[in-house]
């Protein structure tokens, strides 16, 4: 017998998601539980395989088939599929098992010609809404079903809104719709060389075929394979009554959410229009009621849909989203979807819904986006205060969170201001280690200047301050301390304005802010999340004050802490920058002499503050020369001395030594392990430091746990060299102190050479922490700066990337690399410790495929680590579902 | 039984490699074929393997196995172990199956103890030489046996030399040696807490051990991990009778050649001295005689040693370098080995060889060493005037060839009177663009600053062109015209230099050259070379003169054209930057217009040069500010010209436009296919030239193969979209033309994202070209200019690289990427063309790496096509051989 290709909603039902896809089965499912769903059908996704293996030839028999279920749904609907009296009219619309964008577009009004036409206006005694009906099925039929440029109805309906000077398409008269009923035929017939076809049958199998062959367009295929979808499902397609709310004040439209998606309260929430279509609703001509206005305007419907609103809810466990329709008195459910919320909404209806019993903790924890996490956790403004400010300028969103203040541009002054309790804003064009003071005290920083990697955008980011980088609409003038927009406004020092480092505006004034508070939902929820929980989360943290971030927001260590931070400090740099000046190796060492007992100083107050967890140290790791004054200004400082006949001697000394330090591309350079085996004095300062710090500590009664993390590694024996350095030094300083600790030594993997020789540097690592950021980097041959300056955006508008690399982890290639990786490396030591301190150890995303590779530990900046936890539990729950 | 743990030379042969090692084998080989070799044994090297794998203890029983086969070598040379009368001394030296340099060093006069060196005395009558053959084997054993630092030992005879105030160690008396004896036995005590063993057979057990332990010390290690040895193979130890050439007038010792190492001829070739010992044949305190003396001398034994030399030569089938020692009239063979020679000895002996019917052509092709031949091709210095010569500076060999010529520091100057047909070596500070006529017209061109990818590098390279880069020794005045060397020396404008860019020596005047040639044997080498290689060889050519070079040395196609060599004409420049500085794309594409007539031009000129063989063509590659003014001198214009109130309106704009385009790290920049997706119109440009030149050559009769090639890909999206531009225009210029063209399209693979998604990028592409800089650059994080500059060298040093992998392939990393793009991309497209156009494409042992991975052909610079062709026949060979 054949296999039975069509399917009345009614036959259908939720499990039905591979034969109906995802959309009929839930269709299907809301019918059978007895929600006043139009009547529809489904063709099943692998007729659309049929007619693909079939060169795209329709499967013997469908139209019969679709005809007899047609049949059905005429009776169900009281209507007939082309009848000129009383005329049932159709929407068609694809819906694959997997939710697929960039198929098909929705066609809607299908079954309206030249007769039925008339019978819709007939029915409805509103001819403009027939003719605008008409003239959007035209629209719809002819771009996606006949494949003509859109854009060509667009220019027709453009022309005209020109003749009747109006702006809207909502403005036009029923006259000039009707008018465009012929131009739309004839540019039909000019396009293709074919009449619009009045047969409603025949518009319905070729809407069909257009489902179909929607399948295997490029932008599905790429899709697919992005996300590793099997590209033999095929698409179902739903074809469904059309049902109208605007057919008179009995009939209304309107969207609501079961709770309120903006705080989380169990309340009903949402507006309507009576005698309106869907898309007024939405475009804002009349303004729309409150859904709670339906209880008196329509009370028994009103009564209805608050319970298949709660029915739904349940059944689907989660905010349900949902649209109706009222078409003469009669209540329809268009569409039902989990609701959008905020983060603060989603926490809250996660726990409501456990406590009423709806949902078990593992729901709950599904429930919650752990992309929109961070949004709890920082100063905000106010929503509505800000959609009122007067945004002036526009740079790289580097570090999220709100801040408003006074403008400053002098690096001092900002600092003894902020610590005098002065809410400021450091404007800078770009800033240095000297600026880490008044970054400090100021509430956020704004450059001119740098990418997402500068060292604005890095240390506020560590710092959890909000940073603007790079906003080059501004200009700046140190003379006159004064910013000029594009549009040529002027701020002076002292104006006050506010940053959202979360989208990178620069708004005039001060935007009221609200702040944010870690609730009891938020501490319920968590204890779940780390209940389920499999993988360890810990912080990139540099700093003691960074450490007590971390631990507030749950990290179980550190697992990067960059030692280089220590070194930016203004009252060190000096000596780090006669470290690197040094003409011989005594120089260096009296230079790291003065170092040390900082470092020192740092690690100990660092393992007092994390007690029993682990701290992943990472040896010096950029080039030298981001310790020395700019190049470019040297080069000016001395040519104007020259010209002035000024002594320009000391400042071309120290440009000089720059020359010589600089690098045409640093970050392949002389950097991370390359600096240690260059000059073994730096790491034995370093390792000194910390052993000596881990005594201390020791002696203070706390466990540590130090870990010592070599940068950079390419070649199995640059870890080897550098291991026996630290050894070395670790063991003459416990000698000297007649006190072992217990440390382990790793190294990153961030070079796409130690991934691929990771056999051979397992054997001398105890631990790997995946630096994907760097890999990243050469994985993909982008220098991060440079990519996001110049073509990162171009590239992912064009669709060549789906999403930044930088951001979120490539699973395909840098993803492969680390799978490689750990492969090679298990194998040669089973008990390998592995984790990640790239960025992406906070990208939710990313943090579930570390899961899926088996990485014991993800470490991110503390204002990530609630999303890093939440991801880290929902992996585990995913993997349930779905092995892999 | 037990297995036989020693073997007599006399009882092994070549065959037992394996069980005896190389050096054991075939000193049992010489043995047996009836040749004067001192006697001795051979311990087996899975006797080495047991000592390691007992916890390195002795075998029980080998030191009386041992002692049994001394009795043997006693008979055989009349001489007694430990005798005080007549003693037998012995050497002692590994040998493993496989060549293995980096295990133990050879201990010689084993035997000798206070008793014996009395014997020694007596019968050589030489109390000197018995003396310095004790103090010699005393710091051998304390060094390499006891693990004394060699250093200690040197101390002491440095000490010596200095009470008696000579300077060489064969200037120090024999009392002064005698008196070193018990100085070195105290030291022997001092560091090892034990005496000097006098028994002798205690030193030789404690010898042997010591060559089973180099075989685990960790360079051996490193070694054979690095080429892929079995570290389970173990080494041979050697045991040999001592002879000495110093027993008077009726003794001598020499070294010699079976053909002439320098020319080729065969005729025999060496020195020797009589009544001295080999190392005084080395350390040219007397004059060396050369050995067609030796035929009057000792006419008998010289007819003999021919004989040998003879029967050995055709024996090996290889030219023979040996040595001998006569001890009272009786002539030893103590080592033969194959002879190094020059490329143009080697050439011709293997012509020779084949005539004379020794060896067929395959083996002839074995003879050649591949990274030699580039010798051949270039002009050169006459070995003795250069030595003779005066070297002034030394920098970077950038690119090889000797030249000679008067100092010009002007670009114009030298393009003018180079022109003229002076000889002119032009020295810049750093070149660019602008330089290239200058460049052209010099016989070499000398930088100071820059490294081996610097533009001169690059660009004298691709000309064939003598290049000494970053030639730091050197001071320029340009404002005086004159060059300052380290020493002061100063030389003028029009002083004649001659440069070596195989070495980077400069030298003062004109050092005289010899011209290369490539002869009949040449011609005749390379036709069996030709016969047997399987993989084509391209050449990488930027210009019809190129194309021209590439033919004469035997190129079947290129591989890569540059087309943005073709830029950099002085003429097409300014076009060039018009492009790069457009405002939009009308400005952009006018400049393109002005550039297409030429690029199409030179593209028709190299397919007429090139007839039917393929051209593979590189779309625009580097970032655009390579082709900008210099940013550091428009920041010192500019403040220089503000500074004395000049106007500086230009130069400012022009230093905006700059530094909006520089970059942090431009390597991983807006470059490569990026550069086309952001702005089609350069691709469009230079596909026009393509296929229209391809035209135009097809009318003309030329069967054009063009493959056009898309850089820097890293997802198959980029190559997608570059297609899709590449394809459009192309298929408007043939329809134009009413011309149909086969070209294919194709992309480097240089991204290591680009390898690990090789399966993706392969349904894309018709061939791949491995781009092994790129590519190796981002496997290592390694910038080329910036590693080599800063830190390859002590890398190399430090045994942390074994090869610098700009240079040789690195197989384990680079090349694992190599393998997975092949494996994965051949699933999906088996009939892939595949190649590598990365300077790799000229080095012999990568050559055979690409054979082995399958390549259909290699491609590199003109002037190493010779030794790719060879390396690529010699790989069929060794194939053969050793398949893998």
């Amino acid at each position: 017998m054949e296999e039975k290709k069509v399917w009345l909603f009614k036959e259908g039902n939720a499990k039905m998601r591979k034969e109906l896809g995802g959309k009929g089965a839930n269709l299907a499912e809301m019918t059978n539980i007895g929600l006043p769903v139009p009547p529809g059908l489904t063709i099943t996704t692998s007729t659309c395989m049929e007619y693909i293996d079939n060169g795209n030839k329709m499967p013997l028999g469908l139209m019969d088939e679709v005809k007899n279920a047609l049949r059905n749904v005429e009776e169900q609907s009281n209507k007939k599929f082309g009848d000129k009296n009383n005329p049932l009219l159709l929407s068609v619309r694809s819906g694959a098992q997997i939710s697929m964008p960039g198929m098909m577009e929705t066609i809607l009004n299908l079954g309206l010609n030249d007769e039925t036409l008339l019978g819709l206006i007939n029915l409805t005694k509103n001819e403009r809404f027939a003719y605008d009906s008409y003239r959007r099925f035209l629209t719809m039929f002819g771009s996606v079903v006949l494949e003509i440029d859109r854009q060509k109805f667009e220019d027709a309906l453009t022309k005209v809104k020109e003749e009747e000077n109006v702006c809207l398409d909502s403005e036009v008269s029923a006259e000039g719709l009707k008018k465009l009923i012929p131009i739309y035929k004839d540019l039909i017939k000019n396009e293709t060389g074919l009449e619009f076809p009045q047969d409603p049958y025949k518009q319905l199998e070729m809407a069909i075929e257009a489902v179909f062959k929607s399948w295997n367009i490029p932008r599905a295929i790429a899709y697919r394979t992005h996300y590793h979808i099997d590209h033999r499902l095929g698409t179902g397609v739903n074809v469904q009554t059309m049902v109208f709310g605007n057919m008179g004040d009995d009939s209304a439209t309107g969207v609501s959410f079961t709770r309120n998606p903006s705080n989380g309260e169990n309340e009903f929430y949402g507006e309507y229009l009576t005698n309106a279509q869907g898309e007024d609703v939405v475009a804002g001509i009349r303004t729309p009621k409150p859904i709670s206005e339906l209880k008196n305007e329509m009370p028994k419907i009103y009564e209805q849909y608050v319970e298949i609103a709660k029915k739904l809810e349940s059944y689907y466990k989660d905010v349900q989203d949902m649209e109706f329709t009222i078409e003469k008195g009669k209540l329809y459910i268009l569409q039902t979807r989990n609701g959008k919320r905020t983060a603060k909404a989603a926490v809250k209806i996660a726990c409501d819904m456990v406590k009423e019993g709806l949902i078990n903790k593992e729901k709950a924890i599904t429930l919650v986006d752990a992309n929109q996490l961070y949004q709890l956790l920082l100063p905000a403004f106010d929503e509505k205060a800000k959609k009122e400010a007067k945004i002036i300028a526009k740079g790289l969103a580097a570090s999220p969170g709100a801040a408003t203040g006074k403008i400053v541009f002098d690096t001092e002054e900002a600092a003894k201001r902020g610590e005098n309790g002065e809410k400021v804003i450091l404007v800078r064009v770009e800033t240095c280690p000297d600026d880490i003071h008044g970054m400090i005290c100021s509430q956020g920083v704004l450059t001119l200047r740098g990418g997402m990697t500068s060292h604005a955008a890095v240390v506020a980011k560590g710092m959890g301050k909000p940073c603007v980088a790079g906003c080059e609409d501004l200009c700046i003038d140190l003379k006159n301390e004064t910013l000029t927009t594009k549009d040529g406004k002027i701020y002076k020092k002292n104006d006050i304005i506010s940053m959202d480092g979360s989208t990178g505006e620069i708004m005039e004034g001060d935007v009221k802010m609200v702040e944010p508070k870690m609730d009891d939902d938020f501490n319920t929820f968590f204890s779940w999340v780390d209940e389920i929980r499999e993988m360890e989360v810990r912080a990139n943290a540099d700093t003691p004050k960074d450490v007590e971030n971390a631990l507030k927001y749950g990290a179980k260590g550190v697992g990067l802490c960059r030692t280089e931070h220590m070194f930016m400090d203004p009252n060190r740099l000096p000596w780090v920058q006669k470290m690197i000046i040094a003409k011989n190796k005594e120089e260096r060492e009296e230079a790291l002499n003065h170092l040390l007992p900082m470092q020192q100083d740092d690690f100990y107050n660092m393992f007092k503050a994390l007690g029993e967890y682990p701290m992943t140290i990472r040896l010096l790791d950029p080039p030298l020369h981001e310790f020395l004054p700019s190049k470019d200004e040297l080069i000016e400082k001395v040519a104007t001395k020259k010209a002035k006949n000024e002594d320009y001697k000391e400042d071309e000394k120290m440009l000089n030594l720059v020359e010589n330090l600089s690098e045409s591309n640093p970050m392949m350079g002389l950097r991370g392990c390359r600096l240690g085996l260059l000059y073994p004095e730096i790491n034995e300062m370093q390792v000194k430091a910390i052993i000596q710090a881990a005594i201390d500590a020791k002696k203070d009664g706390v466990n540590v746990k130090p870990e010592i993390m070599v940068p950079l590694v390419g070649t199995v024996n640059e870890l080897k060299e550098a291991r026996k350095i630290i050894e070395q030094t670790a063991n003459n300083v416990m000698e000297k102190n007649g006190v072992q600790i217990e440390y382990k030594i790793g190294t990153m993997i961030e070079i796409p050479r130690a991934a691929l020789t990771a056999n051979e540097i397992a054997q001398e690592a105890q631990f790997f922490s995946f630096g994907t950021n760097d890999l990243t980097q050469m994985t993909y041959g982008f220098s991060r700066d440079d990519a996001e300056g110049k073509f990162m955006s171009a590239y992912l508008s064009k669709g060549i990337l789906l999403n930044n690399p930088f951001e979120r982890l490539d699973q395909l290639g840098v993803g492969c690399l680390m799978e490689i990786a750990l492969d090679k490396a298990l194998k040669v030591r089973p008990d390998l410790k592995r984790g990640i301190c790239g960025e992406h150890g906070g990208d939710p995303s990313s943090v579930k495929f570390c899961y899926k590779l088996g990485l014991n530990y993800v470490s991110c900046s503390p204002f990530r680590l609630p999303q890093a936890r939440l991801a880290a539990a929902q992996a585990v729950i995913e993997a349930k579902k779905d092995p892999l």
